[in-house]
């Protein structure tokens, strides 16, 4: 047998730097995207069950490579259109008053690779999300220490991991209304459930923005500048907008659509992660969450018959609400899904609603069960 | 736009429960290996600079769901052919004398998707690997408290995770000849690098075999039973074996193969992962390890020209060692590889290994890098 890396090694070839990658397809999985795949991950379904999402089970996605901090000498730079401008160490942070928010964290490319054609990235299928509490300072407050002039329009938050995205030379950088960033409960954490930040969550600090997709919380945060002109750096003005087609300048993508996951009851097959469960009655469980409103309702479809599932109490703030519904399994094969509703009248589409980057699919999760 | 959870569901629909998957292919890649891809995951490369693998870093695969255990009633059963049957909480575990000892843990299916043709199954690319140090209670202490039979040949251990596959119905369970289940290294954990084992780890106790590929390393353990035969469970006697065809009974999978990795230098693209490197020194350095005996030595290639590497001191038992080479990177394109040895004279290949499961693949990685 000879050398096979080769499939890998043909695609690197053939999309020199500086080029915009493919645009979506109906065609099979390329390597490249198998290979994003296996760097980030997502959230087994089954970890639903928990209020928290514990690291490892929650998902996470790197653009480039996660950076190894040392925590002692590092420093957050706050600057810009400020009365002063603020250098502060981890152990100045440490001393300000601190707030833990419950956050349901989801990566605006989640349900990616379901849809047809296929935009080529990372390819969620439907996991990529997560619920956390977060520890640490309120921005706003920081924010007032530093004090905002009145020309400021945005807050651009740059973390320390760099690379080169579409042609682009970048540290990862995104930014807020200044609306947003004043927000009570946007916070710079240090914590995650109780302990220091992993490596892969942003250590040692990154900015949490509770009902917005997860792009927004950049992680490694190294600086806030306020500004006084809207931010026009790649991953706020080329990558996570809604577009139509590539010549589309679109529209920023911001906060979590309305949606629901469900604990696929049974066991599964290995490979197909077909599920197998036992006639009788069972509790079907999962969680809804919306960056927009209050998950008002959850409907569970059996066989596409929809019945309302009852709604747990909220762990507050945006993160995901627990829901359950009884079900007496009759024999046969069996589809199962779940559908949420938020304050503001959204529910999740039956059809997906495609967009050229494949952004906030939030298309009704189909779980098939076969009943023995 | 219509639904389009179609690529998913008809793959499910044409591989019904009790047929043996699809042979190893030339094709692309399934939704069935996307979805296992999405479940599982893998450690970026960059977390080499870390001796040891934090939750979230270090590799996990999960056969079936994650179980969701009650430690306070769980209890660890042990029994077969031994003087006295055991019934031991996790109360009375941490009562035991404790050892923790560092271990490099890989899967066998490492490397797979690079393999043509590719078997079907988890499709790992380089990184299903992660280092950490386990402290438990060592397996032949509490061996000696039931006492072990003259009859006994094997040591079968039980997890609490069910599933089916291969058309068999099972709780994930494998074996461990008696001779390697009495050394000294071998621990039932319960913490992972000085914290409670994360639930994708095996929370509450799980088995850890040094220098054995990571299937031995049963998680959610329940039960360990001695035996006066060889096991002949699905995971031992069908899956995780060195097979040339389907027809081929095989011999099992063990220890792990040399092998070592280089974390890539500079900055990544963020689709095609391709390295970007100032010119100029750079300290390449990776991570080397060898389930058979210690990493002698470890070469590095620079567009195949074979440079010794310099190896740190080791960290102990079955865990990678630390290489570094400086390189003075000029511009160019540039092949980055590295292959070690280990005591027993086995070198890692530099062209493929082919087996029907796609086991042990320990080809040499390249690492292609733009040099400007």
């Amino acid at each position: 047998m000879t050398q096979t890396q080769h499939n890998l090694q043909s695609v690197q070839a053939e999309t020199p730097e500086g080029t915009a990658p493919a645009g979506p397809t109906t065609g099979p999985l390329t390597a490249e995207e198998l290979q994003l795949s296996a760097r980030n991950h997502s959230m087994p379904l089954e970890a639903m069950r928990r209020d928290v999402t514990p690291p490892g089970l929650h998902y996470v996605l790197t653009h480039f490579d996660i950076p190894d901090i040392d925590a002692t000498s590092w420093h957050l730079l706050i600057g810009g259109a400020v009365e002063r401008s603020l250098e502060l160490s981890m152990a100045a942070l440490h001393k300000d008053p601190a707030i833990t928010v419950p956050v349901t964290l989801e990566c605006a490319g989640n349900g990616r690779s379901l849809l047809s054609p296929r935009p080529i990235s990372q390819p969620w299928v439907l996991e990529a999300v997560g619920t956390a509490y977060w520890t640490g300072v309120p921005l706003a407050y920081l924010l007032g220490k530093a004090g905002v002039l009145p020309s400021a329009r945005e807050v651009v938050f740059t973390g320390a991991d760099a690379g080169i995205q579409g042609g682009v030379r970048q540290r990862y950088a995104r930014s807020l209304p200044i609306r947003e960033a004043m927000r009570a409960d946007v916070v710079l954490a240090y914590s995650m459930n109780g302990h220091e930040l992993p490596p892969q969550h942003g250590y040692p600090l990154r900015l949490v923005v509770p009902g917005w997709y997860g792009m927004t919380s950049v992680k490694w945060l190294e600086s806030i500048e306020v500004v006084t002109a809207p931010f026009t750096g790649f991953q706020q003005h080329v990558a996570y907008r809604y577009q139509d087609s590539a010549d589309d300048a679109g529209t920023p993508v911001s906060r979590i659509r309305v949606r629901s996951l469900m604990v696929p009851p049974g066991i599964p097959d290995f490979l197909t992660r077909n599920r197998t469960l036992a006639a009788g009655p069972v509790l079907l469980q999962g969680r809804a969450w919306s960056g927009e409103g209050a998950v008002t309702g959850v409907e569970i479809g059996i066989d596409g018959a929809w019945l309302p599932a009852q709604l747990e109490k909220p762990l507050g703030g945006f993160a995901w609400r627990k829901w359950t519904l009884p079900w007496v399994a009759e024999p046969g094969e069996h589809v199962l899904s779940c559908r949420a509703t938020d304050a503001t009248g959204a529910t999740q589409p039956l059809e997906q609603n495609w967009n050229y980057q494949g952004m906030a699919n939030n298309m009704v999760q189909q779980v098939r069960v076969t009943v023995a």
